[in-house]
């Protein structure tokens, strides 16, 4: 950490921030400038409180070094981490991972023909929302645990793990028992609670990034989650809220190398949700794996013309097919590429 | 509802769109324009699901007129909520309120201090954290249900009413024996389950808008908990995150007479965590009651320079005693500037 | 500035930044942490050119300390700037100053009646666009030297100066010759060239922050025009660009404040383009004052309903008075209340 | 254009704004519907200024159809426009053009090196600023006209065709004289007189999206251009400025494949501003390509860690002719892919 003081600040103001500083343990070093001094502060093992230094007389800033986390960051753990979903590994070095289906479970009928359709064009996982976070209380609210039985026996039936979203702590013992891995939505990725429990269970988790998470504090969340025990977490870019409104959201793709340097976690892209545009999602899914994604979540539905939700974003059966060959060419390639 | 259709879209391509807003079970209008077509759709109760239509060949673009909220609505409900927490009285007509409080419970004797402080000062209404959303898990979360209880035993001694965050469900009941008023952080105003059973209660709520939530999803989140009955809303302006990060979030104050023409419940202004910044408090603090706010949060801390959270943010007891009469005389002045 | 190396970084590493730091004639002071190194860079007299070293080995980020600014910074410069324009004086111990008046010069009876109004309502400078930036080239673009003369002679008539906005260089001459102030507006407010034109001359200069300009950005901006020597510059916050679309812009009301601690130069405030919403214009005004403004700049049309552009977010003269009168009152209590 | 009318509007403001609108020459249809009456606004042929109509007692919202664009609009120019630059062609169909070279113009000896490693990697264009946008005046502004010389007989010796930024309209000639294409760089993107005259050139254009522009902002600025007869313009897209700081802006790259149906101009990426980091610049360039760009702009230096301007988001000659290699096997690639 770096105190910053005013140009104007007395030798008494700088004497009592080193003086603040040591109270709390750690080292000061004073840093005299030809037009200020700032002050170095040593020997912290983690970030560091700042709100008694900041109010003190003569200090105009403090600067962080140290980050919110540490056991998501690669600077200490450098390995990268694979995570296996029902036998499908994700990470460095692991094919890509297309995780495909609708966004709600909203008949038996209509999941089993998506879980047919997704394992036939070659996606590995299968997805689907039993309870669905809407903006208003009086659109569509996902079927529940019903739709939890009927997304089961879909992959079941099909060879395929499932996720599905996790909303409220009371909802993880249901929904551990039908699914291979928990999903946290992009407007709970600050649900702390929620993360806690999940990290205290054993099933891999999907976090998404929050609509105005920076990455900073997305590794944070991630963090919450490693804290606890579970270090089988997935991060899942999805798009952040900017002035831009032509698209849904912006999809921020840099963040996947970005994260790739930082993190030892996993990390795939959500080009349905980022675009909200049925055109854009196979060439930002295509981009995305060339940025270095490890894996991929896409809206698909047999018949995206008739689903309760998101149909606009939602790839059909077809389109499905040929993006997964596509997906499988362009991985080839990169390989070959990097060779 | 509007459907605008493409430059060059057929006869048969509007035909269709007709027909699939009849399928269900509402008015298609077209409106034919010298340049492209327009279909009106009638005749809905509300906000209409769009994503059967958005992906009809010929169709540009679909326009909402209907909000995806109706409870929350001055349009529906012309008359000014009154929400009483403990006696205390928020909303049009009302004196503006003033909730004060350190950020966090910390000790008996800091709550207490606070209690006195706010109550001598003529603040209604004690805040404190007892569960704390902090960005990484390796930071001070908070005293818990200990915490509960020195709050409300503050607030017992010097006669206020007290307001503490909830973070999850099955904190309501301990909360809610302890509170008079929960609040949802920013971080859980789209933690839809959440805002679901504080709406089953008869407890009145404090709801903060989120870091990057329009009006018209703050509202829609409201409209979650008049939806299951509970309409002792309070509305909180807290700062929204933008790309600007010399102040901590960006006051958007412009919200408040907005909210005030498009909902009937009260809305208040947090200074302290919009600008995070101790000497912008009282200025903004009073900028926000000129712009019409029912009231305000502000942080207080006996000693801010030792806070365990957000000391940087917080006033003194002399710092909030000399606003507190400043707001004082505002409002006596603003009564007197609109006769 | 304080450069960070990474947790692995080698002594080799350090070393080699510290040699490049010295080349550049500055001094290197390695303080070495628990988990990593940091070097503080002294000596500097101003911002760094850092690209030469956030490349080194090593490095992991570079922070800055030193500001794109000086001339504008109250750190240097303590005693605050009056700008005088054709006798109103603007800044620190001044009457609030108000600029009033139409969007676009359209014709001589439209000014005449505005200048009248405004100064009949106690507005002290007239304003009116005669180039007007336009976002496509098919809308209005101002009537140009005929609105120039027009604007003059109607300011002229009422006994107020009059204020327009310059948008190449080229116009540079014409307006001094017919303006008491030149507008930057937000689209050039970093238009480098034409802030080092308006430098070199005498005339007063009204900046306004650019859509996206951060508070640094938007105070290096005036350093432009100071460092050709003109000096007489007054800031305009007129709202930031945000997600939030529910008003035009974002009013940024905080940077009233902040910009008076950090900076000598005057602030005003334009909440007619903040909000771009006539019933919040008066409400948001008087909010801006209480905020610190040293004035307004306020959209009045004597028939707002037949306004060329803007006419939505413009008072009209009964509503202007109105304000005028409410300003009046708000000052005098500030005055009292801060005695 | 669409008006929404107040749930509470009475049949006498309904007419009144269909007086209103048939008074401008158009026509209204009112669409009475359950909740309220909308009114379609037809025979427009283009934006309409809406400032008369919003403001009518019982008018609610007005929305826009119609865009402030038509001559960029694929709508009504489907045919792909494409760009020759000095016998380098941009476009649809063609093969993607890297623009290649420095920040700034420094030295002959650095730019007629930088020439000869982008022409010998397989560039098509040389870049290199002569002046330069800085956020503040304190920084290196550029060679100037001495630069201009520089750079075009660098190009010449390599044969290269060049490209540099247009700062102010009087420096138009000196660089049409040096330079193959004119450069307007995203803080000019709505300097709108210096759009018109570049409009009045037979120079092809590379017009770079503003910081915070929308894509309906960016197209309009383009319009500027084609509506003065010059429709040899290529568009930029070089990140937008987001709450995100871990990168220098956020890449937008959905907007590749959004503007390719939007409009007929080319669009190339600069993912060296975009990203403001080296180790960035090659993913999000290969990313880039498949997402659909026409070209790339990638600064490239001769000796980065020497760079007076962007060094730290420079690639040096070893890492640009590695990502030429990768950029043609990509481009191979993706022709066998959509075959």
């Amino acid at each position: 950490m770096l105190i910053v003081m005013h140009h104007h600040a007395t030798d008494e103001q700088i004497q009592a921030v080193k003086n603040t500083v040591e109270a709390m343990g750690l080292r000061a070093e004073p840093i005299p400038g030809s037009m200020r001094t700032a002050i170095g502060v040593l020997d912290n093992q983690g970030y560091v409180e700042d709100s008694t230094i900041r109010e003190l007389p003569g200090v105009r800033e403090v600067i962080h070094v140290s980050k919110p986390y540490k056991l998501v960051s690669r600077d200490f753990h450098p390995q990268a981490t694979i995570v296996d979903v029902g036998g499908v590994r994700i990470g460095d070095g692991e094919a890509a991972v297309v995780i495909g289906g609708p966004c709600s479970i909203e008949t038996e009928e209509q999941m089993h023909a998506a879980a047919r359709q997704v394992k036939a064009a070659g996606g590995q996982i299968l997805r689907g929302g039993a309870f669905k976070p809407r903006t208003g209380p009086h659109s569509f609210q996902g079927l529940g645990v019903a739709g939890l039985k009927i997304l089961r026996d879909a992959g079941q039936a099909a060879g395929l793990p499932v996720v599905t979203e996790v909303m409220r702590i009371e909802q993880l013992d249901v929904i551990c028992e039908h699914a291979d891995m928990l999903q946290i939505g992009a407007r709970n990725m600050q649900n702390f609670d929620l993360l806690k429990e999940v990290g205290k269970l054993d099933h891999p988790v999907l976090l998404k990034r929050g609509m105005s998470a920076t990455i900073e504090e997305f590794l944070a969340a991630a963090e919450y989650i490693l804290a606890e025990g579970n270090n089988r977490v997935v991060l899942c870019e999805r798009g952040i809220r900017t002035f831009e409104k032509a698209t849904r959201n912006t999809l921020d793709l840099s963040v996947v190398p970005l994260i790739r340097t930082m993190s030892h976690l996993p990390i795939i892209v959500d080009p349905s949700h980022a675009t909200g545009k049925r055109p854009l999602v196979p060439v930002m899914a295509r981009a995305a794996l060339v940025a270095g994604a490890h894996g991929l979540m896409v809206e698909m539905h047999p018949e995206p013309e008739k689903a309760l939700c998101d149909g606009a974003q939602s790839l059909d059966p077809e389109g499905f097919g040929k993006l997964m060959k596509d997906l499988g060419r362009i991985e080839k390639f990169l390989a070959e590429l990097d060779n």
